[in-house]
């Protein structure tokens, strides 16, 4: 059911160090690209626009091309690959920051392979919207994309990132970004305020909470599958969107109807991460159970 | 569309001194009685049962009479009626007291009027859950009861809480309560915890995160209805449990796909609720708007 329309993915491919509920995860994959690439590799060919150090391990390589990600456009630089060390809360509601070693990717240029400049459908992962912009400037007119985004640029990068607002189709991001970056309290508002700044869909996700999808007048709103645990909430963001936009160029199609399937299958890959450490359950779902989980959101919130 | 079969509702009757955002709102019309009943007679007939004071205007009585609600177990005590005042953060998510005049409520004990013994459907509103076990006394066996609490009583009744789930087919708590009475972080585990003590049903309330509803391993996830701007949340909770049992009551239907209905018409009503100050967008919601709400919600959750 593999389609022919890739989908490129710029963004962080990292090393992780998880201190989740006593137990410490040391060196684990992660980073926005990889997580997004995986969940969008669940629908089809993926190319991912990264940079890696000359420690990244050849496992990895293999389980990202495996998976069906093209990495013609994975630098490996020299120096250590970006590395995150962080603890969450003992009810994995928050998290702090240990220790961020960003090695190579403090210098990062996307460089975008000329194989790569047609990708109809591209998602801007999280990363600094100057980069984000570059992007763009590098490809063809694609036809669809997707920008996620973090407080940290909302915060140092505004003017950047609401210049990025004109050029994208979706803008991805959690409640609290949404509130930060419009300047509104109430999430409605935040969405009204951030369309009005020009991207035709917004996105906001709230973690166990869900997602709502605004789309002028039309808002979509979709409960999380309620989980009697999670794993690792690492990377469910990344995921959430990389599924979003792989399940859009599979089936090509942008009606609002369609986003909302794509909302309900970003959720669905989302819960599968969120069940194993770094991207292992990610990884391990089958076509079926991802089908089976979707029928599972029918019934959770069919009335 | 009224069906003959009444709603039995046992709560607070109260005056509640508002402050929301910079205004006060002084002796408006409040407490879990006169919200649920107000919400429930939008589906058929209510008999109230509480206590007011001396002071309990004409109007509000008149008020509550209009909307169907039989007034005959509303005792009329020497004193002033129970008053609450308190003030809500910027953002309406909490609120803090300022002030409890018990008044009269503090003598309360339910007094059931021999033609309400009958009502098929009960709705326990937040009170001392020994007071709750009380009324289940007095009233031949009902077809199906409700029970509201609060977090007070969890800390200083529990045994006796527990004791009542046992006797209660749908128990109806917010996430906190939830975790706190259950003793699970989690809410899938809290809600099998609670299911566990005794109800057939739990439904577990998130505020501006909409509602779950547990029934055995089924689960019904029905997210708010986004809105721009709340006036007043008081009495959110209890319109949503009144306007669930109202529904209940007149469709008559206790299967799961029916209650997952109910809960539907629980948040319509608790989202006209919050648009008003105290009780004037319940009251004022016409039977046109509430079926329109209803399929609102349809649109915002159909994938």
């Amino acid at each position: 059911m593999h389609s022919t329309r890739p989908t490129l993915i710029v963004g962080s491919v990292a090393f992780d160090t998880l201190h989740i509920g006593g137990k410490c995860h040391e060196k684990v994959l992660g980073g926005s690209a990889t997580y997004a690439s995986i969940a969008a590799a669940h629908f089809g060919p993926v190319q991912l626009v990264g940079v890696v150090g000359r420690d990244f391990p050849d496992s990895a390589t293999r389980l990202l091309r495996d998976r069906g990600v093209d990495l013609a456009g994975l630098e490996i630089a020299d120096g250590d690959t970006f590395h995150w060390e962080g603890r969450y809360s003992e009810d994995l509601s928050s998290r702090e920051t240990l220790r961020t070693d960003l090695n190579v990717f403090a210098n990062f240029k996307p460089k975008i392979p000329g194989a790569f400049r047609a990708a109809p459908f591209v998602m801007l992962g999280n990363i600094d919207p100057t980069l984000q912009i570059d992007v763009l400037e590098q490809i063809d007119r694609p036809r669809f994309v997707l920008a996620d985004t973090m407080n940290l640029w909302i915060d140092i990068r505004h003017a950047e990132l609401i210049a990025l607002c004109k050029r994208v189709d979706l803008l991805v991001l959690n409640d609290e970004e949404a509130r930060q970056l419009s300047g509104q309290g109430n999430l409605v508002r935040a969405a009204r305020a951030l369309l009005a700044a020009g991207p035709k869909t917004v996105i906001i996700k709230k973690g166990e909470h869900g997602a709502l999808l605004f789309q002028g007048d039309d808002v979509f709103s979709l409960p999380a599958l309620p989980l009697g645990g999670v794993a690792d909430p690492t990377g469910a963001g990344d995921t959430f969107a990389g599924a979003l936009i792989g399940y859009l160029a599979r089936s090509n199609d942008l009606s609002t109807t369609n986003l909302r399937k794509a909302v309900v299958y970003g959720s669905v890959l989302a819960s599968f991460c969120v069940e194993g450490v770094s991207t292992e359950r990610l990884t391990s779902a089958t076509p079926h159970e991802v089908n089976d989980r979707f029928e599972h959101f029918r019934r959770l919130t069919a009335f």
